[in-house]
């Protein structure tokens, strides 16, 4: 299998296709831009959606649904947010179709327009903000913690699976607070929230930092992001949380009675992050054998293998290799026996390499009479052989190392590719051919940020919340800065 | 709160609508015909997705996720499908807006006009056939056992809070298999799930059995459905599992390689369950004081509620009142302790009352000094004191209890409200003044079906699996009937 993929240090675009594709993760659909998730890759969104919820949940937060359709004047009333949607947004116009009067199947039925046209929902900020205004009437009703998961569309030019679909999966929440220092403390709660969730679940380390304003969510007043570096060298944006100011209490006129009697608009924040998560996991750990997963989201931690030539030796194993399977899902290990007849034991090791599954054992009728396993870990395709009698501690502890070790590879590599540039043609030289996070003084002017846009394909990706305070001078224009930026080229 | 209640026994829609609203469940949006469910009424939502996603699982599907829009024409193909569903679509047919020349807001840019129409799914059938085509080749690649989580369309006109919306949230399973006999027990297994789920979890009886031909979904075979009996006499069709033989085969061109090498188009089927079973869940327990949730479902099965006088009493009864919350919890009950010094005792008795926690314990200086608890539980208003000692152990087998008395309650009110008749006369009048299952003969023609209908809007709920064969006469035509088939006015 794995002999297909596209080298990744060849052409990493491609490999990264490829990857998806043969790994059974997703494919395209038959409608432009969006993806079929299938349910290999399903079972990882499965995962960062149970632990994230739990997450969620453990800081207060409860789930709600609201619609999918929000009424086009809606969009008008925040001008930023009208602004950032409104040019990639799905319209619905008209809710019937009827038989095509020459027989050729179906048209709409011009009497079924709608009076006022729905967009699909890019995001939920003007309809949630909507129902929230008859919600809230005092203090007494805030802080509402809520959160959503939901399917939204923005109607994107250029499309890749995971990273960039017309439709994708996502969760959204969107809480409303009775004071600014309340709402920015939640913008900040959830940007660790992520943060804790990406580092220890997926085991990818990030920059936590505020947008600039020309990145900056459209309505928000400051934008926090987690930033990851791909192995390809250009950054990553994993999740965002955003506070909002009372920018949208206001354009939706949501105010309460504080405790002094007073009428107040309501203080909001909203937070994000989509399948395109999933994009960042496979970009960020896998290689040229395929998938490398972290064992905390991987939908099959071990994989176990017969290798037999006869019915009665394939009996012998399976009665071990299923006293195996129980006993290390007795401890909360997720396991496959894998025993069917179709394929080869050299292709199935191919196969669950290119699926990344964090461990493989192979038994073979010599471990039978020495009770010993062959383990195989993903991560650094090691091969060792264990006695059975303590394979299941062994395993415990090995996929713990296994999730350990590819952050801290991540880690290294990351740290490997920050550059600290204080010369402009240096900068250019590392975004042109090297790739990597630059940390860089910039005066702070949108001007700048545009021009060095324009010249090197390289943005702020954030400006991190623990860059020191030191004097220097703009990278580019020369001019005073306090502090160094996070420049990269980004997905 | 629950004096505000409509009197379920005169006005029973009003009643139903007026505890959605009020016990925090759901709420109509701006957008007509859709609804907000609210963090109460997603909370059961989620207990529904959690035991049915694990029902399906152990019974070997997968999850996956299909585009939310489907290409017009892949409707056309199945010709008694888009039959169904034309006339209730959402239909979006742009994909962009821009600033109007007046400045006032945003209207559709023309220019971004989408060559074809894109409906918004009422159902997925299409657009996933449409990729099973490419993912099945031979024998080997069947059964695909998949299932979405996932929002849907219909533009129904009229609406009710979760009964009937223009979008509602379901599962679906789609499922594709090598032969008919498969393909059919894959139908009843599925339909066998759900009735497993309504009744040991919902605490709701059903009668399972075949739909007639007026019933069934559109492009099926067959359709499988459990119907309940709400207490107003009407049915409520829960869910339905569908053999659509090899329609969506033919029409998506989907053919495998069979055992002997034959080309054969797959047999496929369908199945789901939607947020209108929360609609069944209120209608078929609650009374005058509000919602009656069975525990199994319920998103906090245990209140306890402080009666105090002064800090000092608060301070003795929150340390015996958080050392029971633990106790229960250790044992996989969920406890809220509700010490919020904003209401009375009284205001939140009503209010959990209406909310439907099943159990609710109440602390008193008394009791700290007595080592007991007042126990209420909420199916029968009853209240009883406890010793604290073996508190955990009498509240797990109460909500055992609770549970199996809600459905044994219901399963006496379908048993009581199920008539079999034999004379028209009767059948009117039961159906007129009574409501209620009627069980009678019928010729097993859609003109007397209509006819019957027509004149009593009673439609065949089901033929029921056990329907036994026995001689008879159809109730409104005369004719000679093999069985009698299950009537009733539904939702």
């Amino acid at each position: 299998m794995a002999k297909y993929l596209t080298n990744r240090d060849e052409n990493y675009a491609q490999w990264y296709n490829d990857l998806v594709i043969k790994a059974d993760l997703a494919e395209h659909s038959a409608v432009r831009g969006c993806m079929v998730i299938k349910p290999y890759g399903y079972a990882i969104w499965e995962k960062i959606q149970a632990q994230l919820d739990k997450m969620f949940k453990a800081t207060g937060h409860v789930n709600a649904y609201f619609p999918l359709f929000i009424p086009k004047s809606f969009f008008s009333r925040e001008a930023e947010h009208v602004e950032g949607f409104a040019k990639e947004c799905a319209i619905v116009t008209h809710y019937r179709l009827k038989n095509d009067e020459s027989g050729k199947g179906v048209v709409i039925d011009p009497a079924a327009k709608l009076e006022e046209e729905l967009i699909i929902r890019p995001t939920s900020e003007t309809i949630i903000w909507n129902s929230y205004r008859n919600w809230i009437r005092s203090y007494r009703d805030l802080p509402l913690l809520i959160n959503q998961w939901a399917n939204v569309v923005r109607w994107e030019m250029r499309t890749r699976l995971f990273l960039r679909t017309a439709e994708f999966l996502w969760q959204e929440g969107h809480t409303a607070h009775a004071t600014r220092e309340e709402a920015v403390e939640e913008t900040e709660k959830m940007i660790n929230v992520y943060a804790d969730f990406v580092e220890n679940f997926m085991a990818l380390p990030v920059v936590k930092g505020y947008k600039t304003e020309s990145e900056r969510f459209a309505g928000a007043v400051d934008t926090l992001a987690i930033e990851a570096l791909m192995q390809d060298g250009k950054g990553l944006q994993v999740g965002t949380s955003h506070f909002l100011g009372q920018n949208f209490a206001r354009a939706f006129d949501v105010q309460f009675t504080d405790r002094n009697g007073k009428l107040e608009y309501v203080w909001a924040t909203s937070w994000g992050l989509s399948t395109r998560t999933i994009g960042a996991l496979i970009m960020a750990h896998s290689d040229n054998h395929g998938l490398v997963l972290p064992p905390l989201l991987a939908p099959v931690q071990v994989v176990i293998i017969p290798i037999y030539k006869n019915r009665e030796q394939l009996q012998h194993i399976s009665t071990a290799a299923l006293k195996i399977k129980s006993a290390l899902e007795e401890n909360g290990i997720s396991v496959k026996y894998d025993d069917r007849d179709t394929n080869k034991p050299g292709w199935k090791f191919a196969d669950y390499e290119l699926k990344g599954v964090p461990v493989r054992i192979a038994i073979g009728p010599r471990d039978i009479e020495n009770n010993s396993l062959e383990i195989f870990r993903r991560d650094t395709l090691a091969k060792e052989t264990i006695s059975a009698s303590g394979a299941t501690d062994h395993i415990k502890k090995l996929l713990g190392d296994i999730q350990e070790n590819i952050f801290r590879k991540a880690g290294e590599f990351k740290n490997d590719n920050t550059y600290y540039l204080d010369k402009w043609e240096d900068f250019v030289d590392i975004t042109e051919n090297k790739g990597g996070f630059i940390m860089a003084h910039w005066d702070g002017s949108p001007a700048t940020e545009e021009k060095i846009k324009e010249e090197t394909k390289a943005t702020i990706r954030c400006i991190p919340f623990d860059s020191p305070e030191e004097e220097g001078k703009c990278i580019y224009s020369g001019k005073p800065s306090v502090k160094r930026v996070l420049f990269s080229r980004a997905y």
